[in-house]
């Protein structure tokens, strides 16, 4: 059996276009035959580099109300339930972060990516309490608590400043983005199919003719 | 024969994915019957308000380096020839712009629209001096002297500033921006497609569920 090429999914739990994302890249990357690699980031030191001080959205209000009506028509077009807007946003991510760090090769790594980002942008729920993080761990039939205090360790934040080194050393401005094996940066939610067809060696009619 | 839909399709010329979606719009709009309002507008008084000195892509440089390898991606994917970077980006368009204000119900709009994005990203020209506009128009057949003549006077300059109000009054925040006729904003071009959609009446499924 041929090796199944890998694509980096970089995903902030704070970001509505990452949700849209993480609810949909497991099954898409299996169905293409592409292995998924999660990696969650804090966009916070990426947005602060570029001289912001919290979300696009909420800095350019023109941006933010349409980025809110786009979310709920490209939910319904992809089958999501209707998205419920937390009262707070963008959400202190920062507990659930640590858990993906934590837990990023693990085998629940999908199942806990989906049923946060479900507790956040389809119940409209608080996120940012490392209880909500241990509650939804413990739904999932996993040990909250004993997660928790893993993910608070040291290990756990040196590995989350370094993936913020990387994410700016990459390229990295945005989440969603996907990296394919080759480097290839791919930003937003509407260039994930674009990204896993890249990552299996298709490209755009004209590409090779362009490089 | 039931009434033609109309979609505005606000653009501006110094705008990248401007470009893509100007290059396909009046051949989508017409498959779908849907009737097109050309609404060039200039971006820099509304990213002015948004406190941009300049194109997102120059003051984040980050994004511009991923846009125009994604703008190359999307150019093959699109038929469209390899894009040639114009030296200088953005160009001003002013020029450029007051032609399509003064011509934007005449029956060239479409042709002339698609020759100065052509000239800009298909051949990395400038478009910025009203030569290389009247040249443009020469080239369609048209008289460009008297036509640059006519966008530069009074007329024109208060409508483009009062576009400008418009686009401001209306929500717009980046181009390319389609607006439907029920007030629905569809802001870039990945979103060309479903404006069109919409237009005609076809909604996301579960959206009718979600309003």
């Amino acid at each position: 059996m041929p090796r199944r090429p890998t694509l980096e999914f970089w995903f902030e739990f704070a970001s509505t276009y990452s949700y849209l994302s993480a609810m949909r890249i497991e099954a898409l990357a299996d169905a293409a035959g592409v292995s998924l690699r999660w990696r969650p980031f804090l966009l916070g030191p990426v947005f602060a580099a570029q001289g912001w001080t919290s979300s696009p959205f909420n800095l350019y209000p023109a941006k933010g109300r349409h980025m809110w009506r786009d979310l709920a028509r490209e939910a319904a077009r992809l089958g999501l339930p209707p998205v419920v807007r937390p009262d707070s946003f963008p959400q202190n991510s920062l507990a659930a972060t640590r858990v993906a760090v934590h837990g990023a090769e693990e085998p629940w790594i999908g199942a806990y990516v989906r049923a946060v980002y479900a507790a956040e942008f389809a119940r409209g729920e608080s996120i940012a309490e490392p209880a909500a993080i241990s509650a939804i761990l413990n739904g999932l039939g996993l040990d909250g608590p004993a997660l928790i205090r893993a993910a608070t360790q040291e290990p756990v934040k040196n590995r989350l400043r370094s993936i913020g080194e990387e994410a700016k050393s990459r390229g990295l401005f945005g989440a969603p983005s996907f990296l394919t094996e080759d480097g290839e940066l791919f930003w937003g939610n509407d260039r994930l199919e674009q990204a896993l067809e890249w990552s299996v060696g298709e490209r755009p009619a004209g590409m090779r003719r362009q490089n």
